[in-house]
């Protein structure tokens, strides 16, 4: 092997790859990154065994091979080399070595067997779609922050997309929660994806993903079967395993009696729940909102620092009602509303409320209330 | 007591004071802060029993009095008001609460009798001189990052000033080292110092003071005895105990033979080393350096990951040398360079080496070797 490649396009490729590498590994080759040089092209392949990302990128290759080595390290090595430099990569045939020079810079690092690199196979993903990058941004966008982190809970570790029908209308729903909370997102369902089957892609692959479309601003290529997914990016491609679990029947938890609706300027609201979260405790979070004619008050209170409260004017004319939140789970949600309004539908301080941004239907929220 | 405040004056004064209040406290009045409005000034004094700022600003004061109450919680509630709020502060006599409101927020804070608060004495302190900020900041940020934060050399936890006399000028040096590494910083020795003890700033101090450096172009007050420090700026004063301990004669570790002398251009030397060090061990961040003839090799290994290793062309025409490093070391003194050019003054590879910036010779650093 043996190539010469720019370090921008290096460093670029190698920032999207190494962060699917863990830093520890009890496998050795698994801190290993794959290089193929072919054709005037580098593939730079990363895994953890559940999701593998492979970038591939233009270079001088006046010898076709592959080898592998330490992503992390590799990556600071490019990361460090000056602007504007030529990389130049080999393995000789027989060393145990790839060298890589730059200048007067000359690394020689540790390689292992191409053959021990697990890769994984794509098998049959007999469903394919186009997704148009900034519509599966906003699904993403809009439902990471619900995912939970429980590890017993695997089956709600990641989100779940799926197909289905809203009124006539058939959509493709993006859908987090962590139990405290849910996120239900929704886009127009694709040409051929009514027969995909509901995938839950684990929050790692989530996160990776949404690196990727970062850069893009095309069609994001899908394919997947009910084991595995794979996203195609113009140069990149992500194939991860999808979490093996069934996701909750989510919609029992929206509840379709709320009848107390309130809209309230969302950055007033969410900065006055910031403010009066400040003395809540710690560990909850927990602010009260008490709806009482033409106004909502927010309070918390510690027994270590005191209380705190705000009034913000409203219009409402619904029953009053006194209901606690976790002031942090609030905060996400207004995080996530890009409109100037958020709408709240409450039935009681005992149920979920219901929240949306009134600009942008697409995005459903679902908060449960706390005993305050 | 009862006060008005704008916001803006309130968070500047907090964000000085706050961060001296640790954040784990088992005396819970070491938590608060406190407050003390009078004659159209409102005081805020924090301390951790070692450390005190004390930071006055303006206030319309309608009732004088003073109070404790939780720094952290104020803070954060200050920082979170609206930009441009008028704060009112209020404590009735006989409250248990300190209420403090800016529009329709209001918060009722716990607080605590200023007697249980612990005053900093300053005692006598019979060395007073001024120093001027920048020269105050150049010694502090030249000699910190050698300050030992092993807690058994509690000596070593901090910067040691004292006067003293090279070469027939009057000087105040501060010196600073861990035992791996020494900074020894020069400015000339200001009025009224002559007499002063050498003393050691703990490092706390020595961060917060830096801070409160940053926003003053003017001379800084300093008074001292042997056990306590205080340094005075137009509406802030930090007080603080020394540490009570013996400074090493630090001169007997400042080699005087060292007779290999290398200029090398510092930019190119510290990112070539930065690269190099890319491969070197976690733990030790070895990198060796070899000085022969015309060129100077870096280079560095680990069994894990395999060698670096890079030229740069020097002017030397001493005796080849091999020595080692570690790479953070060197990284750190190469920040402390202004100018363009490092100085390294050798004599073999188990010898401390002197480093110096050639433009500014006020700093004078010395590094042990490593076994590479």
């Amino acid at each position: 092997m043996k190539l010469t490649i720019e370090r921008a396009a290096l460093l670029k490729s190698l920032t999207h790859v190494q962060s699917v590498v863990e830093r520890r590994n009890t496998i050795p080759i698994l801190s290993n990154i794959l290089l193929r040089a072919e054709n005037d092209r580098l593939s730079l392949t990363a895994t953890d065994m559940d999701l593998e990302v492979v970038e591939t990128t233009t270079a001088e290759v006046s010898e076709a091979g592959a080898t592998t080595t330490p992503a992390h390290t590799l990556y600071e090595i490019v990361r460090k080399l000056p602007e504007g430099s030529q990389v130049q990569i080999a393995l000789e045939p027989g060393a145990g070595r790839l060298t890589l020079a730059a200048g007067r810079s000359k690394f020689n690092l540790a390689v292992l067997p191409v053959d021990d690199f697990p890769v994984m196979s794509g098998g049959d993903l007999p469903v394919t779609f186009g997704l148009a990058a900034a519509e599966l941004r906003g699904l993403i966008d809009r439902a990471e922050f619900a995912i939970s982190t429980e590890e017993t809970r695997y089956y709600l570790n990641g989100i779940y997309f799926h197909a289905t029908d809203a009124e006539g209308t058939k959509i493709l729903r993006a859908v987090a929660t962590d139990g405290h909370r849910l996120a239900r997102v929704e886009a127009p369902l694709p040409d051929g994806a009514e027969n995909m089957p509901g995938v839950i892609v684990p929050r790692k692959t989530v996160g990776e993903l949404r690196k990727l479309i970062e850069e893009t601003g095309e069609a994001v290529d899908i394919a997947l079967s009910d084991t595995k997914i794979r996203f195609g990016f113009g140069n990149a491609i992500l194939t991860s395993k999808l979490i093996d679990g069934t996701f909750p029947d989510y919609e029992r938890v929206i509840p379709s009696g709320n009848d107390k609706t309130l809209d309230i300027e969302c950055k007033a609201f969410a900065d006055a729940v910031d403010r009066v979260s400040a003395i809540s405790i710690e560990k909850s979070r927990a602010v009260k909102v008490v709806l009482s004619g033409n106004t909502l008050t927010l309070s918390a209170s510690s027994p270590e620092h005191g209380t705190a409260s705000e009034e913000l004017e409203i219009n409402y004319d619904a029953e009053d009602i006194e209901i606690g939140f976790n002031s942090r789970y609030l905060l996400d949600i207004a995080k996530q509303v890009k409109g100037d309004t958020l709408n709240l539908l409450m039935s009681d301080g005992s149920s979920p409320t219901i929240l949306r941004d009134t600009d942008d239907l697409s995005a459903l929220y679902v908060l449960m209330p706390m005993r305050v």
